[in-house]
């Protein structure tokens, strides 16, 4: 990489997800933050006070002393946005940034579904941002999306199973709190109970796995043909989401089989160094009672994800459980790793 | 029923379930408690003193007073047992009860899959006690036993739906604290965390509902031809056991007849007039985000399952949540319906 | 009493106290709800649409049905008001309520220290509705107050060591989720933690007892003479306020003193029949450890103080620990009581 | 220090706590460990299979291939011992390493009271490290013990409040699951509940304080003469005990003194270099809500107490809260910094 750090805007920097970013580039190798915008309410005071800072870590200083900018594009110093906006603000709020020649690397899930919008995982599907360049030569600049935080551990943890042919998939998620913000989820509501309903979760759930792993071809991004169907519940857990899948897949296989695949799957992002790429992002547990939430999800400082528990089915399914960082992996790493990788390709 | 109540005694007393079976009898209109058996550290010494109660309702004064007997059929008073034996003992004790002329309705699963052994959920497949009349002719008495905790609140869930002809059925579940007895779970263990694995749970969901929905011949039952598989997971919820099912059916549905299968669903058992039978053994709820836990279990005393959130997928699969109060339907309530029903149709 | 039901007006209904005041009143043999009151947003609508109910028995029907009224005395049909109110609203609401001639029983904060309101904890303090009677030729009506949920334990807990002096009084409070309302606590804040900080609570429960306690003069109430001092703590459990006392005396005292006190304390009331009345308001437990708020909360339906624990400390003080059910003895129930007792006084 | 580690034992290694004196010694400048000892189930097995690890951090590798040997003296390849032992055992056991001429430094509660072996929280009473030098002479080797997990944050939260003179000291305690050790408490008597009630606790907190800030003199040590009354419960946290706590003082005081006084406080030992002592080992934090036990048990590393809420109450009481990391500075850290100060002290 160049000498000098590249400036970084972090949109909708008070929420937690903006939080998490702000920590993240306190000390990035690569990237500086140079500007953070918030709601009208916070615009023009210290980020300092006008954030309910949540994190274990302390607020960085030099983000604590900024002043919050209004979230549009005008004296933000910067070329490079990393968008943690609630998807209704997002929708204007990124194509303003994108017209005005930012690159908008957005965990917002305003434009993960639009055509001219590539939806990455790096370890996946590196390819798709080609589409951020054929958006750059007619708007100026880019968006580029991070998946739900469910969605990038189902990604994940089925990328060392497509030698298996996946023909369906179905997954059913308990979830945890902190997926909700805050406050989010009432106290009273999730004590001593399970909530069997999180709004829009499954249809995220059963749309973006497909376009993660569809093929990028000249008109755009040709959906994955399998498909998703998913249960999507909250439960009194404070962080990590976990996955219990249920596979058919073309290929015949063994449980071993399947165990093996996960053992022996590792980065195809190896090479180009990612500061905050986990060497190993599939875990495979060989323990019967893994991988668990509070156990497993800061593995790889909650860049991996952990699975475990395959079996083969009566029905011939192949049935494993998996385990995500929502809040890390399944959102601000996820997004600081997409930066990370268009930095390495030269793409910021 | 005749004028004079049936005597029972309850086989391993001492347990949850046990102290559920002796509170539903304190005052249950055609039975009466005259026996509990316990462990050989239990015997001789008064019920009272030798259970840690742990239900709410005040231990019965009268059971309280009894002397806790040896789990062995001699010098018991009565002619019929509720078993809520672990299963390691249940497997010998149980045939010794049989062998010395009792009938044993038991929660165990010591004997469920036993080709001569009915297992019975009493709305489903009464039928099956016809297995209760051969086994008195070879033993002098015999067994019958009410399924796990999990696989009624699926047998009851599917019930509605038999319509639709299932072939195969995903089910993750979401299970209560106290299916695992006490001290059971340690609470380091399911503290901010979902402990993915329940040993040999997943096998007795994956082949009891296929005895239950199986046919009676003369040659025994024969399984139904669908097949489950089964991810369990226990969560931090004292009681109630939650259910995500997948379902592929031979005949195409839509939603909208789902549910009124659902809604239009009555309990088969409605003339028999038991006293522990739910009028509506399936409650459909509208809501999108029932059934919870803590606000459904105790729905009919918590003898009846509620299902909710029915959806079409698009794999073509039927998704819908059941939850099932899994000490109670799910066990000692269980038990007793089908000792009821027993009664009510002259088998005890 | 009389033959015909007495008209009660429920103000401030949709909330949680409104709710279990609503659902109180449905069977009551005395009282029968006339009329709910909302705010501007809920007013015109009937209840049930207006109200998101949270308890486990449904809503009473003629309750469903009833047009949500604005909280001002015009055109509500009952001389007598159950008041649920938020503090800021009451001060105003209640006032109007009093001038339009209305028997106001409030348990809003906003008049419990004026010094023409009784403070009233039946058992304790009847005396103390002498001041009804003044306001009542001043204004037209008047205003009675119920306690702070945890202020009504701890007076009852105390109401059996009167006879030893006390001098002083420290409290320790592990506060229930249901005390805060509903949507109240965020999850994420009491997950795998504790809140020490209760936003006025602490001030509450060091001044109301004092009022409670105090000697009704001529002049008005005279405050007892004893200190509090209260330190509140929000735990992840859903109803029930552990109280953890520590208690000077005048007198000297041994333990087993102290507990025959409790054991031998029946409540004052007895003889006026009234419905919501504990037989034994105050209930001593022998266990080492009792009370336990999942255990003890529901004791004569949550209407009575559950107490344990009571040791002799180094430093001469009575130690001991008490249960209320901060809901319904703690708040509706304390309400209605003082309703009843007041109707059975014929103050109403 | 010299240049070579001082070789360490631990005994009763496989508990919680003895993972983490394992774990703490795996990079510790000055120590390093040489064996492990455990029950005769464990002895002759390698630690990495006798241990059920619970740590987040993996097992060190030279600690998992150690053989455990059984918990004497005989061929223990070391001359100091950190006892992690279960009171039981830790009474004979420790005094045959203290005749072996080891010097053991125990958590264990069984030498805590004995008037030759010190008690020790290294900021406040080093000098009680002079027992050892006299028990050395008598038995050739000497027992040094670390406080109970609830009284050490107690000592420290009060050690910046000696200047006030400690009259009485009321506690409340609120402590975590971990307290328990594994498996510790069932998950169904603390889930929506409170446990008012540990074993052995309260007298621990009434007792260990007054020896703690005791003075030493030729015949030992003279306890301190204040008074402590503790109410000791169990909550459903994971880590941290909060402790509340109600202070009469000598010498009059303001609020603002005594926030003064901790924000003022530092470390006694800050020349000594110990690698385990917080520089500042008590964090006043300013804000309403604060101390926390999930925000602020790991307060550095988990060293430090968090203390927050001063006030002063109607009686003239101080109140405060106080946080400690249970089973870091309240076990296995305590532990290690006691043998951290000895070594510094050139008594190892």
């Amino acid at each position: 990489m160049s000498a000098s750090k590249k400036k970084m805007a972090v949109l909708g920097a008070t929420g937690v997800v903006g939080q998490r970013l702000v920590a993240a580039l306190a000390d990035h190798p690569w990237f500086e933050l140079s500007a953070v915008t918030g709601s009208e309410r916070s615009a023009g005071v210290s980020y300092g006070q006008a954030v309910k800072w949540m994190l274990k870590e302390k607020i960085p200083e030099n983000a604590a002393s900024m002043i919050v900018q209004a979230t549009a594009p005008d004296g933000i110093e910067a070329s490079v946005a990393l968008s943690a906006l609630d998807a209704p603000v997002a929708m204007k709020a990124e194509r303003a940034f994108r017209s005005a020649g930012f690159t908008v690397v957005s965990n917002a899930s305003a434009h993960r579904l639009d055509p001219e919008v590539p939806l990455i995982v790096p370890e996946i599907n590196a390819g798709h941002l080609e589409l951020a360049a054929r958006q750059r030569s007619r708007y100026g600049g880019a968006i580029v999306t991070n998946p739900n935080c469910s969605a990038i551990g189902l990604c994940l943890a089925m990328a060392p199973l497509r030698a298996l042919g996946v023909r369906s998939l179905r997954v059913t998620t308990l979830q945890a709190l902190s997926g909700a913000g805050y406050p989010g989820v009432a106290s009273l509501d999730v004590a001593d109970n399970v909530l069997p309903y999180i709004a829009g979760e499954e249809e995220k759930l059963e749309s973006e796995p497909l376009k993660v792993f569809g093929d990028i071809k000249s008109s755009g991004v040709v959906n994955a043909r399998f498909t998703v169907s998913a249960q999507c519940n909250r439960v009194a857990v404070m962080d990590g989401h976990l996955l219990c899948l249920s596979v058919e897949t073309e290929r015949p296989f063994s449980e071993a089989d399947c165990s093996a695949l996960f053992r022996s799957y590792v980065s195809p992002l190896g090479g180009l160094g990612l500061p905050a790429a986990p060497e190993r992002p599939v875990i495979f547990r060989e323990e019967a009672d893994r991988p668990q939430p509070r156990l497993d999800r800061d593995a790889c400082s909650g860049m991996a994800v952990t699975v475990g528990r395959t079996r083969k089915t009566p029905a011939g399914d192949l049935r494993f459980v998996a385990l995500v960082h929502n809040t890390v992996r399944g959102a601000a790493g996820g997004t600081l790793l997409i930066a990370e990788l268009m930095r390495a390709k030269r793409l910021l």
